[in-house]
C-alpha cells in the first residue's frame, strides 16, 4: 500500500486535515510539519524501533503519530489514566526504547527507559541523513495498545496497517463517505475509538475536529456551529448531549453518532428518533481495529438489545456454545510476546471474541455475555447479564454484579453484589428473582457493596469481585 | 473475503440492486433468482470451470454473472461485435467448456463447445445436489476479458475478486458513497467499464441502472426523471447528452458522470461548467480492473490535457523512457496462457502500461502517447499523438493517424494517413507541420485514405495501418 499521508498530499493537499481549537492544518502542513519532526526524531528513532507516545488528544499528539508512523516505528500508546506502575509494565513488556510524553502527564521517570517531552524534541537538532518509509507495507504492525480485559495481565494488540485500512473501508461501506466529512474525535486517541478517527483521516482525506477531553457544552457548540458531521460517543456522552440539545438542531452537514462502548436504553433511542438524530451502534474491540459490527439507525427500533450486523467484509460465525467467532482483515495479527494467548484465541483464521451470543433470522446479533463470565451451575448456562437485566428493574436495585462461585453439588452458583438505594432483605431479593427468572438463575446470596473494582476503561472485573474478601463482608440479612 | 452477494442479502436485502425499464430487484430477489439459477446451472458447470457469457446489458445477463460467481466459474466475457471467427479464437484459447448466450446474439454454433441460450437454461431442470462458494478469495480469478490491443492476438485479462474490490473501494475514496447513489450502465457490462459498476452495485450495496443502447434521448429521460445519481460515459455519449441538456436540470440526485475513453475537450468541458455538470475524467484500462487515475472536476480547467493523478492505493512510477508503471490490488494477476507477455508486462510488481507520459509539479499525469507507437527518427523520439494534435487544427484536415516506416538514414520517418475535408496538397501539408514542430516531427509523405483499421472498441490500428499497402495508394500531390 502507499503511504497515506504522502498520498494525501497527493491527492488532497488543501484540505483541512486537522483542527483543534483555532488551530487548522491542511493535509500539506501537516505533512510540512511531520517534515520537520520526522528530522527531529530521526536522531533517536529509526524503523521498527518500538516507541511509546502518552499524549492527550492534542494537535501536537496527532503529528506525533503520524511522523513515527513515518519513520516506520510501531507506536505503544499509553493511556494517561493508568497508574505509574501499570505503565511501567506495559513499556517492559513491549521492550519499549523510546518514551514520547505530553509534560503535562507525567511528572516521574520510568526507570531504564529513555524519555523526550514533547517539549525536548522541540530542541533537537534536524537530522539530514534519515529515511521515511516509501509505503505502507499491509502487515507491518504500526500501533500497539495494551487492553486490560478483566482477568490477568494487560495484553499488548498489534495493529497492521491493513487492520486500520479495512477498518476505515467497512466504516465507509455503512455510513457512507462524503467530501464534506468532519469527524469530531473527542474519545482519547490512545484507544481505538480515538485512533481510528485519525487514521480514517487519513484514508478518506477527511477533516478530523479533536477535542481533548469530552465536554457537552463545548461538543454542543461545535455540532451547531461548525461542519462537523459524525462523532464517536459513548452511552454517557450521548445521554449528555440530549439534555442540552438545542432547540434549532445541529449543523446542517451533521449526518450521526457513531456510538460505542455499549448499547443505547430504549429512552435515549426514542429521544434520538424524536430529534431525528442517527445513531449507529457499533460493537468493536481494540483486537478489530474498532467497529465490526453496527446496528443502522433504521434497524434499532425493531431490533432493540442487538448489536447488529456484520459490516462488509467482516463474517461471523458461532461456535458450539456460542461463542462469536469473526473472521475480517481487520483483525490484530496477534498479543505481543504472547503465543499462549494467540493459540488460545486465534483457530483456522478465526478470532474468538469471548462473547457468547446468538444471530436472529436475519441475521442481527445479539450477546448474552462474556465467555469467562458465563455460571454453569447443575449443568445449566447462566449469563450474568441476563441476572442482572432482570434485577435493574427492582426499585430498590441501583446497580448489581453477578459472578459465579464453585459449589460443591452443583459445580458453580450465581451469587450477587448489589448497590441498593432502599432497604431489601436478602427474602426480598430471593423471591423477586423466583418470580422472574429460572430458579437456577437465582443468585444464592446478595451482598451488598458501595462500588466495584473496574479496570482503567470502566470495565467491571467481575472474577476479581469474587475473589475479594471485603466484597462479601456485607451479607444482606 | 465474503460471499458479496451473500453479504449484501445480509446488509442491505430491501434495497434495489438492479433495474432496468420497468423492472426492479432487490438484492433478496436478486438471490432468490440466482438461487433457482445456479441450481439449474449446476448440472453444466462447477467451480473453477471457464464459462463464457455472451449478453446485451439486459437483467438476464445481469443474473448469469452473478450465478456464475457463485458457482465458482470463471467469466469469459465476449464482446458481442466481434466475429464469429474472432469469438471462436476467444473460446479456444480459454479453453471455455460451457457457452451461454442470449439467443438474439448468435446464430450459428462454435465448434466444439457445449452452448446454452438464456431461454435453454430456463427450461434446465434444478440441480438438488450443488454447492456455492462459500466466501470469494481475493486472489481467485472470477472474470477474463480480451483486450485486443492495436497488434497482434488478444489476450485474455485476469482480473480476480481483489482486483474488483479495490476497485470499488478507490473509486468511492474519491467520489464518495451515499446510500442514494443509484449508477447508471449504458456502457456494455461485457467490458470493464460496464462489468465494474455491477461490482460496484455489489460491495458498495447500491442500485445499479442498465440500459441496453446509449440512447441521449432516453438517458437524459433518466437523467432528469430518475434519481440516477452518476454515469459512466465516453466523450461521444457527453457531447450527445449535452446537445440536449434540459432547461430543469437533471434530477436533484446526479451527482457527476465518470468519463472514459480518453480527454474531454475544452469546449465541452467549458459546456459542463456553465451547467454545473461535473465530469470525472477517468484513465484505466481492462488490466486494472477500470479506472485507476482521475481529473476530477475542480482541477480540469487548470490541468486540461492531463488524465489526473492516481486513486487512492494506486501508485505510481515513471520508467526511464517515460513509461507509466502502476503498482495497485486492482491490476491484474495477468494474461491468460501467456507467459511471454506477462514476464514482458509485469517486472517487480509494477505493471507496465506501455502509455509514455510525464508528471508536472503537483503530480498530475499527462500522457504523450503509447510506447509502441513511439517513432524514433535519428535518435528524437516522436510521438504521433502530438503530431496529430497539431495538424487536427488546419482546416481541412478531418482527421489523420501517424505512424513510423523503417528509413535508411534516420532509423524512423514519420508518415501521415489524413482524411480531408477540402483540398490540401503535400507541399500545404508539410509546409504547416514546419512552422508549428520540430523539423523531425514533420511527417515526410502524407497519404490520402478515407477510413482507419481499427479494433472491436474503437482503436485505430495504427502498426497495421502502414502495413496494409492500400492505405498507401494515395500519396498526396
Amino acid at each position: 500500500m502507499e503511504n497515506w499521508l504522502k498520498k494525501r498530499v497527493l491527492l488532497s493537499p488543501n484540505k483541512i486535515a486537522i483542527q483543534a481549537g483555532n488551530t487548522k492544518l491542511t493535509f500539506k502542513e501537516v505533512s510540512d510539519r511531520v517534515a520537520v519532526l520526522t528530522a527531529r526524531l530521526a536522531n533517536k528513532s529509526r524503523k521498527g524501533m518500538r516507541v511509546a507516545l502518552l499524549t492527550n488528544n492534542t494537535i501536537d499528539g496527532y503529528l506525533m503519530i503520524l511522523s513515527l508512523q513515518q519513520l516506520g516505528c510501531e507506536i505503544v500508546f499509553l493511556n494517561k489514566r493508568l497508574s505509574h506502575e501499570e505503565l511501567q509494565y506495559q513499556l517492559e513488556d513491549a521492550a519499549v526504547s523510546l518514551l514520547i510524553y505530553d509534560e503535562s502527564l507525567l511528572h516521574e521517570e520510568f526507570v531504564g527507559i529513555e524519555s523526550l517531552t514533547f517539549n525536548q524534541i522541540e530542541s533537537l537538532e534536524e537530522s539530514r541523513d534519515f529515511q521515511l518509509v516509501s509505503e505502507f507495507n499491509d502487515d507491518e504492525v504500526t500501533t500497539i495498545m495494551y487492553t486490560s480485559g478483566t482477568t490477568g495481565k494487560p495484553k499488548g494488540v498489534q495493529q497492521s496497517f491493513k487492520n486500520h485500512f479495512y477498518s476505515a473501508i467497512s466504516s465507509a461501506l455503512n455510513l457512507g463517505l462524503t467530501d464534506k466529512d468532519n469527524w469530531l474525535c473527542a474519545v482519547p486517541i490512545f484507544h481505538i475509538s480515538g485512533l481510528s478517527i485519525i487514521m480514517r483521516g487519513l484514508i478518506y482525506g477527511m477533516t478530523v475536529t479533536l477535542m481533548d477531553k469530552f465536554d457537552a457544552e463545548k461538543v454542543t457548540f461545535l455540532l451547531k456551529e461548525s461542519s462537523v458531521s459524525t462523532m464517536s460517543v459513548v452511552p454517557t456522552m450521548l445521554q449528555q448531549l440530549l439534555e442540552i440539545f438545542p432547540q434549532e438542531g445541529y449543523n446542517s452537514n451533521f449526518r450521526c453518532f457513531l456510538l460505542g462502548g455499549g448499547p443505547i436504553d430504549k429512552v435515549t433511542l426514542e429521544q434520538c428518533q424524536q430529534r431525528n438524530i442517527p445513531v449507529i451502534q457499533s460493537y468493536g474491540m481494540t483486537e478489530t481495529a474498532s467497529q465490526v459490527i453496527a446496528l443502522n439507525f433504521e434497524d434499532a427500533e425493531n431490533k432493540i438489545g442487538s448489536v447488529g450486523k456484520t459490516l462488509f467484509s467482516v463474517e461471523l460465525k458461532l461456535a458450539h456454545d456460542g461463542e462469536v467467532l469473526l473472521k475480517a482483515p481487520n483483525i490484530t495479527p496477534g498479543y505481543l510476546n504472547n503465543p499462549e494467548k494467540n493459540q488460545e484465541v486465534f483457530e483456522n483464521g478465526w478470532f474468538k471474541t469471548g462473547d457468547i451470543g446468538y444471530l436472529d433470522e436475519d441475521g442481527f446479533l445479539y450477546l448474552k455475555g462474556r465467555k469467562g463470565d458465563m455460571i454453569i451451575s447443575g449443568g445449566e448456562n447462566i449469563f450474568p447479564h441476563e441476572v442482572e437485566e432482570s434485577y435493574l428493574k427492582l426499585t430498590g436495585v441501583k446497580d448489581i454484579v453477578v459472578a459465579g462461585i464453585t459449589d460443591k453439588k452443583w459445580g458453580q452458583v450465581p451469587v450477587a453484589f448489589v448497590i441498593l438505594e432502599r432497604k431489601l432483605s436478602q427474602q426480598e431479593l430471593i423471591s423477586y428473582g423466583r418470580e422472574h427468572l429460572a430458579h437456577y438463575k437465582v443468585p444464592v446470596r446478595f451482598y451488598q457493596v458501595m462500588s466495584y473494582p473496574q479496570t482503567a476503561s470502566g470495565k467491571v472485573k467481575r472474577r476479581e469481585l469474587i475473589q475479594i474478601k471485603e466484597y462479601q463482608k456485607n451479607l444482606i440479612k
